[in-house]
C-alpha cells in the first residue's frame, strides 16, 4: 500500500519507557502492551482524577488515552528522534465509559514524509466489549536535519 | 456491544433500488456489493465527471461516495421509513486516488435512536490496495411518529 | 437565522456556579467570563498539571477548556435542566500555547431540539493575539420528558 | 499573530480566473468575489445538478462550495507557484439549502509552511442570513523547490 509503514523502529517496551521518560512520569500511566506495522494497543492506567461526574471517564481523559495512543503509533513507527505534533483530533463519543483503564486500539492510515494520520478506537477495561469512542488524528512530522 | 445493530432490515439489492428510487436515477450510479451486520461495501460507478485536472478522482466524487456508502449502511440497518440526513462528515484524504469506481467499505460504530456513527474507507477500483480517504460521518435519524 | 438561539436562560455567574457545582469543585477552576445570544467568552484557570513537557498547555487542557466553554454555551441558552452530552469534538492544534488561563470564545452555529453545534477559538492569556487551537463540537441534547 | 498571514499575493479576479483555468472550465462555475487579508468570499453558481431530491442542495455541492473557497483562500495568500493539497475536511450540515448560489465565507485560521487550516461558512443565495454549513479544513504545502 502507498504511504503505508514498512518496519518497525521500536519495541513496545522503548516505545512505553520514551512516553514516562518525556512526561518525566514518576510513576506508570501508560503500558504499550503492543506494537505491530501499522497498529499498536495501549493502556491508559486508571486513576480516580479521570472521572466525571456521573461515575464516567471524562472527556479529557478520552482525549489523553487516544492522543497517547497515537503518539505511541508514531513513535514506534518514526522512531526516537522526531517529535511528532498534534495537528487535528476528531472524536466521537459513542458509549458512556464505566471506570477503569482506557484502551486504546490504533492503527496507522497513512505515514507520510510530513504527516501521520491515524485511528484510535477506545474502550474501557471495565466493559471491554464496547467502543466508547472513535479519534481520527492528523500529527506533523518533522523534517530530518 | 452496546448500540451495536443486531439485524438487517434490507438486503443489499433493496438498498441499492432505494436509493436509485430516492435520487430518481435514470442510469445505475451505485452498486451495493454487500451488507452485513455493521457492515456495508459499496461501489460508486466511474464517470469522467469524477476527474479533476491531474486526472485523479475529485473530492467531491470521493465525498458522494463516503455519503454512499454511509446512506447505504443506515439503510440497510434502519429500513425505509426513516429519512437520515447527513449531520457530520469528516474526511481525511490519505492518497491521490487512480481513475476508477470509488469502493467504499462502511462500519457503523454506533446506532443509536438518534444518531448512527459510522467510518468508511475509500479505496480506487484501480489500485484497490491504496486506502485513499477515510471518513467518519454522523447521521440523524428522525423520530418514528 | 433558522436554528438560532432567540434567548439567554442563565447568566454568566449561573452557568458558572452550576459548572462548579456539578463538579462539586472545591475551587474555582473557570471563569464564565459573559454570555450574549450565540456567544459565550470563558477561562479555564491555570494550575500546573496543564502543563507538558516543553512548557506548553497540553492537549487535554486544551481539550477541557473547549469542552467547557461549549458546555457553558449550550447551559445559558438551554438552562440547567437538559444535560447536554458531547457527541463530536473536531480540535485543530495551531500553535504552541504559553503558560497561562486558556480563553475559550464559543459562539453558537446551531441550537436545534435535539443536537447543538458550536464553535470555540482557544487563547493563552500569556499571548493573547495567537489563536492556539480552533475546535467544532456537536453536543446531543435530552427529550425534554 | 502568530502564523496569520501578512499580505496578499494575489487579487480576487486573479484567483478566479487561477482556477477556471485550473479546472478548464467552458463556463464560469465561481465567483471569487472578496480577498482580504485572512479572508475570501465566494459564490458556487446554482446549476440544477446541485440539487438532490427534496430540492435542496446536495451535499457535495456544500463540500464542492466550501473546497473551492478554500483553494481560493489559500491561493490569494500563497500564490500560484504552490499547489495545496486538500488533506483534512471536517463539515457540520446545519440547515436545508434552498436552491440558490452557494456563498462561502472563509477565514484563515493558521498559514504556516507546510499546512493551512481555514474554516468556511456556507450560505444560499436564497436565504442568505441562514447559516447551512460550517467547514473547516487543512490543506497540505508543498514545499518550495
Amino acid at each position: 500500500m502507498t504511504n503505508s509503514p514498512t518496519d518497525l523502529k521500536l519495541t513496545a517496551q522503548q516505545v512505553e519507557d520514551l512516553i514516562h521518560l518525556g512526561f518525566a512520569a514518576k510513576k506508570k500511566i501508560l503500558a504499550v502492551e503492543e506494537v505491530g506495522l501499522g497498529f499498536v494497543r495501549t493502556r491508559l492506567l486508571y486513576r480516580e482524577s479521570m472521572l466525571r461526574p456521573g461515575k464516567v471517564l471524562s472527556g479529557p481523559a478520552m482525549f489523553t488515552a487516544a492522543d497517547l495512543a497515537m503518539y505511541a503509533l508514531v513513535l514506534s513507527h518514526v522512531g526516537p528522534e522526531l517529535m511528532a505534533v498534534t495537528s487535528n483530533l476528531n472524536m466521537n463519543f459513542l458509549a458512556k465509559a464505566k471506570p477503569g483503564d482506557i484502551i486504546g486500539q490504533g492503527r496507522m492510515l497513512k505515514l507520510g514524509r510530513r504527516l501521520a494520520v491515524m485511528e484510535t478506537s477506545l474502550y474501557s477495561s471495565a466493559e471491554p466489549e464496547t467502543l466508547v469512542a472513535h479519534v481520527t488524528g492528523s500529527y506533523a512530522l518533522p523534517m530530518k536535519a
